[in-house]
């Protein structure tokens, strides 16, 4: 079988991160007699600064006809940020309706944290990937008049809410049966009661979860203070993203952290991407921590069934990261990014 | 000198902190030959199960004869919490109009924490506290058709924004000189770039201080990876409510962080009150940790120009934690609400 694959480096240390992954997932799908095809994309930074938009019109018709994304990190300080965002990685998440966004965080044996006690941390966020804080709706009223008013609008639809909720109760099925629902109903009057009324009645189709409700301010303490409390979180757009920079914490960092934007049951292409951003002060040094995007790639193939693949390159991650001599710059070690991806590839042939 | 204290107990912890608190300040003020007058309030949760509001609609003129208020916690089971927070300590802080919300977190030398190598930490997140995801502003269309969307309003104006700056700017100025601005203006396109610009130029004025502005996502990775480099955050409702749950951790937990709800120069009273909330599971025990309520006192009592009386609460509190034996369990010890405010007092008396 061949798997098409579209990569988007994109900006800053994205382009470095998919060069030490793309090699093992192609390493990890061959040892099963798979292909990988790649298509790379050169959206971004750079083609917004030649072409004054960082993807074209039709990008996500061009996705659409491959398997999977992988996608590195957009951003970089001559661009408007907005421009990247909006202009690529919002824009496609929007445009191809990927659901929810899935960001796994485990701690690996032998990776230091700055937090105690993380020995066994596993837990995954379901994030609402297509709306909420994220619509992009509002305005500024008596703007440049000294009283200028900024107003930004959530939208939170049932549809959306809903998709997600099944997500992670389906999830939280298949691991421990937790589910925590992160909202703030007591300062929001609308958007979150909403969230909790749904996400309740879905759980009603799911007697073998249990579901937990917990305002998004005690969540942030809580991952720290009692991270193994935590299992399967659902949230909105923007608690998840909040939550999932600071559950990367309990693996080590930003540079751990892999994500899997996807329409399950569906024929669309789910993105796969590092939670890192394009890191422009590291950039073009070669001391990016791949791990990341490793990681996303090796979710990227699980989700394309694919699984044994999957595997080999999530124990190679592991087994990598047992020797402090593979650690980069941000777990403290002096590892360079391309040591990383070879440790990773050497590890795969000799399992 | 008479200082004219409003008491608001609350729910659940609430009475118990506060009942801590209270000899505290009146000794710190009595050794300096100044009185504590208290009026008591029974606002909360009962009086709403009893009366059908948590206060009475002149309660803010009742608390403007005042000098300043300490607040216990809201917050009850059996009554919907937007009852009790809408109700009473939100509805309180907007109709004082107290423009920013102060909430310090340090790192006292004997109290463990969760988060490797706090000691020194000493950071204080100012909160704008009138408006932003807190206006209570939106609604639900197409409710109970199966259809329904939830939409929620944040508000930012620029006079709120400018309030919270000058604060900001001013404390970091008397401080490190250094202040970083929480916005998420990559994914929000109105009011945080609106945020943005206010402070800059708002910056402007404080040519001593350097303004640095990062994302709300990297800020919560960063307060526990980097805590020292923060020293005072500047930040929206929302994004203050969440961060500073999560700064409290690098205190020990909620049971540690206070805060001072003020509207700075204006005759209109302070609220003091712990982070933490009610509690329920642990109400009625004697056992919650009084320090955040102690802490908050302090504030209160420097707010009104009684430095000495300040300095020998915190003072008390911070021999009194270097003992494990005056730990709550929160702490991980054993000692009872009492037993933490007898110690406090007691080593006020041997000062
Ligand atoms: C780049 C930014 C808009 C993005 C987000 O907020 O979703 C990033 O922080 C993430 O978590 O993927
Ligand atoms: C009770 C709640 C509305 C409140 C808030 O979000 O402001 C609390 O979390 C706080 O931080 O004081």
């Amino acid at each position: 079988k061949v798997v098409r694959l579209a990569v988007i480096p994109g900006d800053g240390i994205g382009p470095e991160v998919v060069a030490a992954t793309v090699p093992a997932l192609r390493a990890a799908l061959e040892a099963d007699g798979h292909r990988l095809d790649v298509t790379s994309f050169d959206w971004g930074g750079e083609r917004y600064l030649r072409q004054g938009a960082a993807m074209p019109p039709d990008a996500a018709d061009l996705v659409k006809k491959t398997d999977a994304v992988l996608f590195g990190a957009v951003g970089r300080p001559d661009v408007p940020e907005h421009e990247l965002v909006w202009g690529l990685i919002i824009g496609l998440r929007q445009q191809l309706d990927l659901a929810v966004n899935l960001r796994p965080v485990r701690a690996f044996p032998g990776v230091p944290t700055k937090v105690r006690d993380t020995d066994g941390v596993d837990l995954v966020i379901v994030r609402e990937n297509t709306e909420g804080e994220y619509v992009g709706a509002g305005g500024v009223a008596h703007a440049g008049s000294g009283h200028d008013l900024g107003i930004e609008v959530a939208v939170h639809s049932r549809r959306a809410i809903e998709r997600a909720a099944h997500q992670a109760f389906a999830l939280a099925g298949r691991r421990s049966g937790r589910l925590c629902l992160v909202t703030k109903s007591n300062a929001m009057r609308y958007g979150y009661p909403l969230w909790d009324r749904v996400v309740r009645e879905v759980g009603e189709q799911y007697p073998g979860v249990e579901l937990e409700t917990v305002l998004v301010d005690a969540m942030a303490a809580r991952m720290i203070q009692a991270p193994r409390s935590l299992d399967v979180l659902l949230a909105s757009n923007l608690f998840g993203d909040i939550l999932s920079d600071l559950a990367a914490v309990l693996a080590g960092g930003m540079g751990m952290a892999p994500s899997a934007n996807v329409l399950p049951d569906a024929e669309v292409p789910g993105i796969y991407e590092p939670v890192h951003g394009s890191a422009p002060d590291i950039a073009g040094k070669g001391v990016a921590n791949p791990v990341a995007c490793l990681l996303s790639g090796a979710m990227l193939l699980e989700d394309l069934g694919h699984t044994d693949a999957a595997r080999r390159v999530r124990d190679a991650v592991a087994d990598t990261l047992r020797d402090t001599r593979h650690h980069t710059a941000d777990l403290g070690g002096n590892a360079t990014t391309a040591d990383v991806a070879s440790a990773v590839l050497h590890t795969m042939e000799s399992q």
